[in-house]
């Protein structure tokens, strides 16, 4: 067996030798791949049942024990392997779950998870229409509808999905760059005067972390103050814009936020749109969080103005639960990704291929090969309509509302900003029995600071909930409640506020 | 229907709204998912046949019409969904299919695409041990793998599993760039004199586009002499930093490749090292394509210095046939990619969590959230062994040893370069007596010039096989063969090359 595996499979374990490719190995491949398709179908049903567990949490030493989780150079058995799934899942959070709201992305879209394994079936990468016929032409298609939505006329424009919001936002800021001082392409910062960009004090660290990495460097990022909703104040944007230019610098890329990670506010881009076109800088949104909310047309308000931007960072991956990864960055002039990024490698982009050129959309990405993230997308929206995703996102916008309307007012509760939030975002203090009371108001703050991470372990331990929180300014920590899976009911949200209740209450 | 989808399950659109997480939808969901394996099994079997076309090609605006592509507002039906998925299989490239050798990607790892799918189904993202407790773990225990094979003291040191390898690379660049100069993250390239970079001139294209994204500059990127076989030349490497030094500027990273993507060449690791030594220069590997020759201890020699580097990339997606993305950075120092990368963002990387932080390596990314790439490469490890891993990689060097012997005296073939080759790559003409006898040179090589291109146009209009091709400084169009999918045969390199005689013998 081990020589013909080395033959026929290349040795793919003596243990495992029988599966494709080897000759007559469909059965086996067969049998071995509906084993973890029945595991896998048996954790989804789980994970959508609110009977059980979100997490089945274990510290990480315990963890490591739990299983063996070593590398070996002898091969395992299939057995073995299908042992192994079976312990991933386990210790694996059920991201699905109803009662999941600790991240921006939850949910678990079972057409989205077809649409992933098939990606993952055919195996090729985003480089070239050559090796990708049907996703570059899927990417094209997707593209062009999100630029309509965006409002950009006749969805003219340019674009791409990149490995998350990080990096689209670091796209946007290169493209701004180059749009301004295409020298920096070929001779680097040193060719440019320098150069800030502005962006509220709420806004993403991937704005930072780009300008890091791009030369720019973080204190050249001037944040804007936020008001005490955590939208960007454009007056503040416009006197930082003047001072800057007062100071010999360029402004050259304004970054507002359509949903911020904390509050889910959205920046006034209307007002912004006018300061960036008065003094004529690159205007992008990141709408990583809040972008979907274009796809309602009781929500998209919140992003008017969002058609006079440069460029947009859009997520499908969060609000529209689409599975990780799936970022978007729309971009509104032609032809300044291909400019700004491409290199021209010759044994990839050969100049005398025979069919139309303009579908080899490799050269215009930072990365070479790119992951297919386009097919779940694409798929899930076939399978909605636009309709399903716009109802999906509604809805999650009504349970937050629910969520506000119910804690208000309730004792114990204080909000973190008044009024209605404008996303999923319910950011809130629950302030336990022992904690309500105390009169000292730095021993209250001091006590209030512990209550969240400690609700938050039980939560883990507990398995039944998971909920984020953090401090923000000088505001001790806090919930910050999000909801984007579709999966979440009413229901949900009065069992989150009974166990952070049950769980805070000796404190 | 319609309203019970807005209720329990966000209005996935009414023709769907019986799929999980609907009441009652498990058999639904079972049956659906089940007929999309049914499909992709289907395909896998197809795939691995070598009586089926490699690819169905059509040009893209045939494409575009041989099916409905395009996105509405309302949802379509299941049977349509599941007419999507045949489509887009029926029109992607088999990427499997054993006469597939077009990229340094190939094959379809069975443990590894199971590997993908249940990825796919636990829906997580890579920022923090709370998130994704299982995959953080077993990044932890194969990078230490990893490095340990590099040759790293106990394994010590750090690493990430980036969107593949231009991103690896460009994370090399900026940690080399922080180590020298960390102002730069604050203050921007202003703040540093004129760095400069070194790369042979067989490198891959994505370090000038990392210095161009990093603000250095692509003019800043000296590219160094390589010999005839693709190697760079240590002497000229140590002449140009010293000229470089002369003129004021620093040199501050050597990019070696272990593994060019056109030749297969190895740069001569070790007289490499020590000119960075002397110099005190970050040395890192590009081993996107080659450093899985490590895993093998028949070839794993090439790499010999490899253990003198700071940092290495290495494409687990490449050579060792894991599913596409799979490209992991390895870091010698421990630290620096924490420091160089964080940014602190209190709402993901809370200090006061109940478990061991060191385990929340998101900060220390460039990404926020960060697509699970682990799971398939150790699943694989797992079930192959290292051994495993060895034997495939042995199998596909052997057939490329093949195609050479068979090719460097047979009649109408010439080598691109002298020797045999170090890696899988086999670069050749293929003369067709309409050429092979012109004594006209620049007429010849202008004939020349066009025979790839068309038996590639031709190669893909029959989907029979397919192998890049490409110029190279001075050289016409040659064809590059690539080995790296363990299901191909001695049968399928003889096949190749009866292939290119039928559809290039009337050229």
């Amino acid at each position: 067996c081990q020589a013909a595996a080395q033959k026929f499979s290349g040795g793919i374990g003596s243990k495992l030798c029988d599966l494709l490719p080897a000759l007559d190995g469909d059965a086996k491949t067969m049998n071995f791949l509906q084993e973890v398709v029945d595991i896998m179908l048996a954790y989804i049903v789980e994970s959508f049942d609110r009977s059980t567990k979100v997490i089945d949490f274990h510290y990480p030493n315990e963890l490591l024990q739990r299983n063996n989780w070593e590398l070996s150079d002898e091969p395992e058995t299939l057995d073995d392997i299908l042992i192994s799934c079976r312990a991933t899942l386990k210790y694996a959070i059920k991201t699905a779950h109803p009662r999941y709201f600790n991240q921006l992305s939850t949910g678990l879209d079972m057409v989205g998870l077809a649409a992933d394994w098939l990606t993952s079936t055919a195996n090729t990468n985003m480089f070239t229409y050559e090796v990708a016929p049907v996703f570059v032409l899927l990417e094209y298609v997707t593209l062009k509808k999100m630029r309509e939505i965006i409002g950009w006329q006749e969805g003219r424009g340019d674009g791409i999905f990149s490995p998350g919001g990080a990096i689209s936002n670091m796209y946007a800021m290169l493209l701004a760059r180059y749009k301004m001082f295409p020298e920096v392409k070929e001779k680097g910062m040193s060719s440019a005067p320098r150069l800030v960009a502005f962006t509220s004090e709420h806004s993403h660290f991937s704005i930072k972390k780009g300008a890091a990495a791009l030369g720019i460097g973080t204190e050249s990022v001037i944040c804007i103050k936020a008001d005490e909703r955590g939208k960007m104040i454009p007056s503040d944007l416009e006197r930082r814009i003047i001072e800057a230019k007062q100071k010999g610098y360029v402004p050259f890329f304004v970054s507002a936020t359509a949903g911020t990670t904390v509050y889910g506010a959205f920046d006034p881009l209307m007002a912004i749109a006018d300061i960036c076109k008065k003094h004529d800088i690159w205007m992008h949104v990141d709408g990583a969080w809040g972008g979907s909310l274009l796809m309602s047309r009781k929500h998209r308000w919140k992003l008017n103005g969002v058609e006079r931007a440069n460029s947009m960072t859009w997520n499908p991956h969060k609000m529209m639960a689409v599975p990780l990864q799936c970022s978007a960055l729309l971009v509104r002039e032609e032809g300044l990704m291909q400019s700004c990024n491409q290199m021209q490698a010759c044994y990839l982009f050969q100049q005398d291929k025979q069919y139309d050129l303009s579908y080899d959309t490799g050269d215009k990405a930072l990365q070479c090969g790119r992951h297919v993230d386009i097919f779940k997308l694409w798929l899930m929206w076939r399978a909605k309509g636009t309709i399903g995703f716009e109802a999906q996102i509604d809805k999650c916008l009504e349970l937050s509302e629910y969520l506000y309307n119910k804690i208000k007012d309730r004792e114990g509760y204080e909000m973190v900003f008044d009024g209605k939030p404008q996303h999923t975002n319910v950011c809130f203090w629950y302030l336990p029995p022992g904690v309500r009371y105390l009169e000292d108001k730095v021993e209250k703050m001091k006590r209030l600071h512990k209550v969240a991470p400690v609700i938050k372990a039980r939560m883990m331990e507990y398995g039944t909930t998971m909920v984020s929180y953090q401090p923000q300014g000088d505001k001790v920590n806090f919930f910050r409640m999000v909801i984007s899976n579709p999966a979440a009911t009413f229901e949900d949200i009065d069992f989150l506020i009974e166990e952070i209740e049950r769980l805070g209450q000796d404190l």
